[in-house]
Formats: structure tokens, sequence, C-alpha cells
């Protein structure tokens, strides 16, 4: 067992992820003002550009969403010609969608705004801090992923 | 402004923060199964705990929720006679509430579980890089301070 005081430090620590949670997701929808994008589409987009194209259930597992959540999000993205549909080779009817040349720009755009943002609470702290940082809020992660939600039984983008 | 490397360390550390959030709230709702509790009752109790005998709106406050909200889990929690009114010698019309025996025996055993699980936790890393991570979120919590919540217009408790 760990000892006392890390363990009320740790519970302190686990206080502070409701509040952060909460800035954070107000904090990024601040910067999509006057991109037409809401928080969930920027998601989406997000796992378009990191994992390439995906099927709307494959963006749904990886949200932690429900996959007709997530339709909503990619009907609303195509509309704005932000992600375009592909052929699927391993599902006919379920299409993959992809950023578009625009989406892959527009997503650029926002994650460099967000970007400056960011350096400037990182300047703060050495890349260690930053990485135990990391390690601890991960190993909270590992040690609670039983308690995740079950995509199919959603309870909406928090 | 930091390196690029520390602004994306940075950055992937908050892609952690809400499934953090999403998996210790649900973690913490577990626990509370068998004890007629939810998250929110289990929240408004941990400030009398803390703070001693408070108002509603104080109460709100500390909480980033609204009045209403607050009311409500505190008319729950009277009928449970885990908390109590006492007279407030600021605002006749708006009583203090505060935890009854009861109250807070039951929840010195909610905060005993829950800490038997985080010390699980906290036995992998030292006091150091906890308190790192503590101050890295902090950092957060501050730079983002203008997206905290109003909590007269509140999305309720994520």
């Amino acid at each position: 067992m760990a000892d006392v005081s890390e363990t009320s430090e740790l519970y302190e620590l686990i206080r502070l992820i409701r509040p952060a949670h909460r800035r954070l997701a107000r904090a990024v929808e601040a910067k999509l003002v006057g991109t037409g994008l809401s928080v969930g589409m920027r998601a989406v987009m997000e796992v378009l550009n990191d994992a390439g194209a995906k099927s709307v259930p494959d963006i749904g597992r990886k949200l932690f969403l429900a996959r007709q959540q997530i339709q909503l999000l990619a009907n609303d993205l195509e509309e704005l010609e932000l992600i375009e549909r592909r052929p699927n080779p391993a599902h006919r009817r379920s299409p993959l969608f992809a950023l578009t040349d625009r989406g892959y720009a527009l997503f650029g755009e926002i994650r460099a705004r967000e970007d400056a943002d960011i350096a400037l609470i990182g300047q703060r702290f050495s890349s260690a801090e930053i990485a135990a940082a990391q390690q601890v809020v991960c190993a909270m992660l590992d040690h609670f992923a039983k308690f995740e939600d079950d995509p199919n039984r959603p309870r909406g983008l928090e």
C-alpha cells in the first residue's frame, strides 16, 4: 500500500480532474467559435486526422460514443465538406470517412491555435514533470478501465 | 514559449483528462451502490465534511452548480437524515446545512473505501511524481479559469 500522504495527495489530484475537464472542454469550445464546429465534430475530425479513414462504428469505439451520435456528427461534417466518403472494402454498407483537404487544413488551424495556448502552460514545467503527470493520469485510466462507458449505452459527450 | 515537444506532451496529457474524468465519475458512482447516494449527494456531503455548515448558495458556489440543483440534493440528504438544518445568523431564510453524526460516519466509510482503491494507484508513484502531476493539472486549471461555468447557467453535474 502507498503511505497515507501519497494516497491523500493522489486524492487531491483526483478532485482536480472534474474541474479540469470542464474548463478544458469550454476552452476547446471557445476556440471553435466562428468555425461552425462543435466539440463533438472536432473530436471526430481528430480521430480521422490521427488514424486516417474510419467507419462510423470505428470512430464511435475510439471516442466511447454511440454510433448514432457519431453518424449525426459525420453528417454535419460532410455537409460542410470537411470529411468525405470512401468505399469500405470490409463493409460495403458502412462507408469510411476521411478528412477532405479543407478538413485537414481547418483541423490544422484549430490545433495550432490550441497549441499556442498550451505552450503558455508548458513553459512553466520541465519535460520530466509533464511526463510524470502523464504517467500518473495514465495509471488512473488503467486502474479504472473497467468503469469505461459502454458506447452502446451512451451518456452523451461530456 | 515551451518547446514543441513539451507542448505536444502536454497536449497528450490534456487528451487523457476527458476519459479520466469519465472513468473516475463512474468509479465513484459504483462505490456508492447500496448507500442510497448519488454522485451529486456525495459531492454535497464532501463540501459539508470539509468546510462545516454551509448554506445552499455557498455549496453551489463551491461545486459550480446552480442553487436549485443543490437544493434538490440537500432535500434528499435531509430525508435520509445525513444532513440537518442549522440557523443561519447571516440569512434567516437560507438555513445552513451540516452533516449529522450519521452523515459524517457514512461519508467517512465511503472515503475509506475510495482511499483503499486510490492507495493501489499511489503505490506505483513517488510523492514527487504525484506532486508534479498535481502542479501541472493546477496550472491548467489556472490557465483556463476564465472558462469556468457560471453556476447560474448550469450544464449539470458531469
